[in-house]
């Protein structure tokens, strides 16, 4: 008996799971994780509060997370309030609920790639279709007429918007913001998992939220917070936005332990993005030794870099895979993306794959 | 600007958010909970595993959660392995994951009504068409002959049982289950939230599973286990189902704290399921004695009962609420529902409902 001898949609058969493969490598740089775990002191006050949470575990979690939204509020600043705040697990589990409020059959969602495969997958999860416009093929960025002249010819009900964008790496200029959310018929995600990383003097799409009710930015702890494992996304929108959002929220589907690790890390905020610095010198580091290798290079706002004009990028991949560094492959054709490690982490890349480039080049 | 100014989907637009009011009342009798909340060694060994996991909380969690999977399956017995498991945030993710992968756009999913709405509120939220056929008006029971005549109307390509039914109480006998599993085209969900209250003889349908691919039944942790804050729910099937619905589960749904706290309840799971026979207890004395009282009241296999045949359910539930007991109004006509809490509880309940009584019988 196989998943395909059962009556799934006709649309998943096509499918396989989503996700890069989870190897057991001495040095992950695969998945765009922050390298540094949580410090002592913040297990133990992460403990406390487990401890805490713990003792009425019993009980249904508050179903709208109001302290969290409020802390997730005064993190962002920019004037927000609780109110303009949504949290779920993980940013995927955002996008399904904007999805399945704002998308659905017969509805339609553009998204400009190569970018993030997620935001097509849930679309296809939800029944939205999916439209896409091509980023350009060297740069991969977005020219605002084209994006414009897309958004004018499919009308869609949901726009996406990655910036910095994934797996490329480059912010989206706020001129491109403003011009996709005034094109735009229905609502506009800017997916800003990364933006943290951004290089200096990149804005926020948050700055444009005042006046613009179908402008939704998501966010996430995954990346400089250095919380993947805790599985916490959130979104900042109008208050109507999130309103809309809990006609179809699962009921408690943040848990207790959930809101209170997620309101710990927010506590240690200096902390976690004191990481953040430490990362972009890495990934700016990456930028400047591959280039300097000769090496095709996207720019990066991001705590990843993709790179390479390689005709076997595989074995490049496998050639870092057999000196202990795992990279992500398959995302961009001919080229390869690296997660921004410690320094000895990004040091042990980057020696492997001088290693691996010679050694191909000596055969 | 309200959420009914934003394109949301057309058919959301008569929805309000599902959810009992979180009130702050001293007794909380409304939402099934277990009274019990995790002893002083339970929460011990949840902050330690806490802090294990929490060590390695920057990176991703296990995306299949094999070890929680094996936990659940040796829990559970039957035979089952890990492969035939699979665990989300929630039995509400579970089902929503079902239907995403079984129902959607153009699919019908049946439910014997009344029952748990979110099953008709998932299915909603998936673009699943939902009929629903009616249960007895007076027992609550569904005849097997019932059951198969409007599965054989509708051709649901999933349907729904709730066993013990709630808002009702009552279990399916198993040979009402194998007949839907008979008749059924699709997928055959059978939602034993509260099976471990079962009234003692009554089988799970997870002695069905061998041989039959298209039966799913869905648990959680929530009830028996006292960990509704923890949002744990959790499917057995062929693995067939399993790998169909890896198709569309979000990647890394389930966090590293949410797998290191399932593991830890069910490492006590002879002290948590401890607290059941107390309250099959309190449920049989609430039975007993609110028959005692001459008030209707359908028989229970799981943690509450529904009673009465009130002209105004609403007045009695408001002198409980003045009394500092909160239960559960507008799931059935003319009918309250209260969780059975501990015996302090269940004696203020009491206590508090022949007061109401006295006082509204005297007016």
């Amino acid at each position: 008996m196989s998943w395909r001898d059962l009556p799934i949609r006709d649309d998943l058969r096509g499918l396989t799971p989503y996700g890069a493969p989870q190897l057991d490598v001495p040095i992950l740089l695969n998945t765009n994780e922050n390298p540094y775990p949580p410090s002592a002191a913040l297990v133990a006050d992460l403990a406390e509060a487990v401890t805490h949470a713990a003792a009425g575990a019993n009980r249904y979690p508050d179903r709208d997370a109001d302290e969290l939204r409020k802390d997730l509020a005064q993190y962002l600043g920019h004037g927000l309030l609780g109110a303009n705040l949504w949290a779920a697990n993980g940013s995927n589990e955002i996008i399904q609920q904007i999805l399945q409020c704002f998308g659905g059959a017969g509805r339609t969602a553009l998204g400009f790639e190569p970018s993030y495969s997620m935001h097509r997958l849930i679309a296809l999860a939800t029944g939205t279709g999916w439209v896409a416009e091509q980023r350009d093929p060297e740069t991969f960025e977005l020219d605002p007429a084209r994006a414009v002249a897309a958004i004018e010819r499919h009308r869609p009900d949901v726009v996406f918007l990655t910036s910095p964008n994934n797996p490329t790496g480059t912010a989206a200029p706020l001129e491109l913001i403003e011009a996709v959310v005034d094109a735009a018929p229905g609502m506009v995600v800017i997916d800003e998992a990364y933006a943290e990383f951004f290089r200096p003097g990149t804005p926020s799409a948050l700055t444009l939220l005042p006046g613009r009710p179908r402008l939704l930015v998501t966010r996430t702890m995954s990346k400089a917070f250095a919380m993947a494992g805790a599985r916490i996304g959130y979104l900042a929108a109008d208050p109507a936005v999130i309103d809309a959002l809990l006609l179809v929220r699962l009921p408690y589907h943040l848990s207790v332990f959930t809101q209170a690790v997620a309101r710990t890390a927010l506590a240690h905020t200096a902390e976690l993005l004191g990481t953040v610095d430490a990362v972009k010198a890495q990934r700016d580091r990456i930028v400047a030794e591959l280039t300097g290798l000769g090496l095709s290079v996207v720019p990066s706002d991001a705590n990843f870099v993709s790179f390479g004009d390689f005709a076997d990028p595989h074995a490049v991949w496998q050639g870092l895979l057999e000196r202990g560094v795992l990279i992500r492959e398959g995302l961009l054709p001919h080229k390869l993306r690296v997660t921004a490690g410690t320094e000895d982490e990004t040091t042990a890349f980057l020696d492997g794959l001088r290693d691996v480039l010679a050694k191909e080049s000596a055969q």
